[in-house]
């Protein structure tokens, strides 16, 4: 079976070959720090990414543009076929009748067909059973990557903004915590945390994956603290404040549930440097009864209090 | 390896630090009962799942009033560029004029596009363009939503109303019965069932997953009696009916499987408390052959017969 | 863990209580035969499944029923509001009139909009506004369905029409073949095979999943070999022929995959009885190399030659 | 357990019976050199795959084919009907009145709806509001095929062109890297690595299942080497490359990962030829850390030095 507890990563992303103090790969947003490049124009296209993923005012602004531009170019063939073969137009000036021909293509492309302007003879009317053709297409897709975008799942699940070593039964623990503010329902919850640290007298870094006291859980209604029990295996046994600095740790957790109103799996992940580790804290518990529900504050989850370690 | 049989659950939701007899985490219907407060508007704004899972007199309501709405705004617009700009308006007051702009508005929504009233002129023109446009962009989401509700599987799976302590081979078992009572194939049906009980002389909980006979089957076209040997590594062995009350037992029932119609997958869940287990029964067999089928009666789910215990 | 290999299944639906020879649980074809009886009518409501999987002339007839009734209904409304408040009217007699305004809510709801006939005043203007949102929705649904009918991916694996026993390394095996004919790639298959059989003097059955020689593939580009070791772990050790008659067998597969062109789970079962297994053969190797392809014989997934057991 | 590791693969399709040196079951770009023959038509039949997976060109060509042939056999029956039958025909010819036939059933399909060219009389009436309910299905199925394959997850991954057996740890390991151009997150990659090889004296050939030192990762944002460590237990344990050779070795890789922006399972496979191996080689680390992130390099992903095997 793979041997994944300790590795080189001189490659990998996480364990790459140096970094100064103060970088990491993660952010605490959940996005990464690395930039690809040298690639060509073809293995970085893919349209249906950028369109999904992209902000909502620029992808108004693209379907705003498109339907602008592409009732324009029609707007042109039409004149180009002569304007004489639109019925219904009253413009007088070339201007004129260029705009009435451009909302004919508006009314066209879109299945309006108010029918006040129509087209007359084979040409103009092969051309405007074409553009409702492409017009079906093309709304298909404006539409169905708008529905896409609207329905995407967006985990909005909060990490604690800080990770702390606090007392775990008899020993010790690395734990944080997270909470769902939103009513959808997450379900088959697993977490995932890994730790990447300097090795002594290099550059390279060692990659460990954490045990957890519980790395899923079937549901997520509340808050759960995830802990890591800092045993005799744990990478972080005996080790203390200023090695963690020392060997510029980086904490990495990622998370991946189900999203059971979006029918969809949803993926969050934070990370946890020195800085952002406070020691000798337990969490406070953050819910409380309230006429036969239990009240979860979420506001509450970086509440901490002071606890001895062991 | 995580340790997840014994843990202190102080804040988890289910092994909560307090709550009386007759206080449940999860509702018989799957629901859970418990509240998130304290939540930033923007962490709670999702509009997606809200859409989704309203009743369905809210969602219609809802999609009425915005289509009202966006027809009283546009129409207003077109008052306001001149009711002139429209051909077709054959009424006379300013009431009857701006009820024909609102239907206007209502065909160009929707690109019913009779053509009887028309936009004239440029500034009316490129309004009803737009509203044509974004009306093609809202229907795609209404649309959406509603087959997206439609056709969102609803898992009716029916648990036993009680469960059972009856005999099983030559010890006890913790039972209960599921049965899917419609024609939609469930497949890969996974369950897991754990219980929560309060500690000895604490308001602390502990929870604990349930080993089961079987935990998951391939198809589920029948009955299935989910059974908890109550063996020797049974945190139920040598408890009694007083001890489940004295320490206030929730058992929590959590089960998904993949819907062959929709292509998705359902989750259920459900809950038993200790006035809801019979002590001493064993479920009669509710199906029986008929003409070369099986005929389960679903009806008979909750059917059991005295037995005598281990 | 659950220990599945050997249980008492007398309401499983697969181990039940008796059938005599001749009966199975699951036809070759994946159906079962089961029927659940005794359901309230809106525990088995469940729309969207029903439209589904209903048979394609069914599906048709309904969206052209609805359609039809609609229509019907709709110009009902018209003509008691008064025909007069259509425009565009020329038949004079009630029948023509209604048929007029059946057409004109048909070109309503379906957004196609002629302006022929158009709606006057008030009452008309409302019902056509409310009669174009509804078809939109209306319409939303049956071209959703059609759609999601269109792209259910359809597995259609073949399972060979017999299994064998045939010798397999120093011992024997139970096998059977399967192939898929089609030219979408199914990845990360799995499959699972039980057996269920009599007990002795019993009208009880058991249920035992049987170990395979390899139980999923990457991926199914060709013909694919399920074999069942019959060592001495194996339900199957010892018996012969006469055995699998006496305890009536039933050998059920199910198998799962991933389909690439749809992007969804499809799953395949079928199943073997006493007389469907044939003692002593081998599957024909059914490949041959021609111009640098494999050429994969679909149509001899069934050969076989005898071949001396073990 | 299914023993997997070491089969007689006679008819898998990838230990097939005999293949002379050059033969490859899988091509590196993904495809699989196999063709299925004598399937009947039924089987073969799935719409739905080959309209999804054609080539664009050839989607849109059908498509066009499609609405020019249904608005060639409606302007048919219409002209059957008679085309007094639809008003605002201007027409003399027949010619002239098929083609105003032909785009007025275009308009109809499509629900443009202009009206210029209306429908008269019963016949042609029920002609139309057919008419209209089937374009409304034909385009769901367009639009909804069309936006299918947009939004189709392409997997852009790229292999490195050559494999290396290069030092790893105090042994050799065979070695190829991976890299994602693209902007959309791979996420939970799981990676599966086989060699066939022709047995000895034999036209058989054996198929292992490769241990890897890491088989999944959650993320990837950067490059990936994936290793086979060629320990006492690889079936590449002392065979040099004159073996390799000998034995027509054939390495497959296949990869599956979660594609974040899709929300859908994307895979991914290659293949390497001993011709395609490089012994004592090393790769070279392709990214650097540049303003605080690091710069993947992924024109770089085939750079390799000498090295010193083990």
């Amino acid at each position: 079976m793979a041997k994944h507890k300790k590795e080189d990563f001189e490659d990998f992303g996480l364990g790459e070959k140096s970094y100064s103090k103060g970088y990491r790969s993660l952010n605490k947003d959940g996005s990464f720090n690395i930039e690809k490049t040298n690639i060509s124009f073809l293995e970085r296209l893919n349209f249906f990414h950028s369109l999904v993923t992209m902000k909502w005012s620029h992808f108004f602004g693209i379907v705003a543009l498109t339907y602008f531009l592409v009732n324009t170019f029609f707007a042109t063939i039409y004149s180009l076929i002569g304007i004489e073969h639109l019925t219904g137009i009253h413009g007088l000036t070339p201007f004129e009748q260029f705009m009435e021909a451009f909302f004919f293509s508006a009314q066209t492309i879109t299945t309006l067909g108010y029918g006040q302007v129509a087209p007359l003879g084979l040409l103009a009317n092969i051309v405007a059973a074409t553009e409702s053709l492409l017009g079906l297409l093309f709304f298909a897709l404006a539409t169905g990557l708008f529905y896409g975008r609207f329905s995407k799942p967006i985990s909005k699940i909060k990490f604690s903004q800080k990770a702390i070593i606090a007392p775990y039964q008899d020993i010790n623990g690395f734990m944080f915590r997270l909470v769902n503010p939103q009513k959808n329902e997450l379900l088959d919850v697993e977490i995932n945390v890994s730790v990447s640290m300097k090795r002594k007298n290099s550059e390279l870094r060692d990659f460990h994956i954490l045990d957890l006291e519980r790395d899923n859980v079937r549901f997520f209604p509340s808050m759960w603290t995830v802990v890591h029990p800092i045993d005799k295996n744990s990478p972080l046994y005996e080790l203390n404040k200023e090695d963690y600095f020392e060997k510029d740790f980086e904490f990495i957790a990622m998370l991946k549930a189900f999203d059971e109103s979006s029918g969809q799996m949803v993926y969050s992940r934070s990370s946890y440097k020195p800085e952002e580790i406070e020691w000798g804290q337990k969490f406070v518990y953050a819910a409380k009864r309230h006429n036969g529900k239990l009240l979860v504050d979420v506001g509450r989850i970086n509440e901490s209090k002071k606890a001895e370690l062991n």
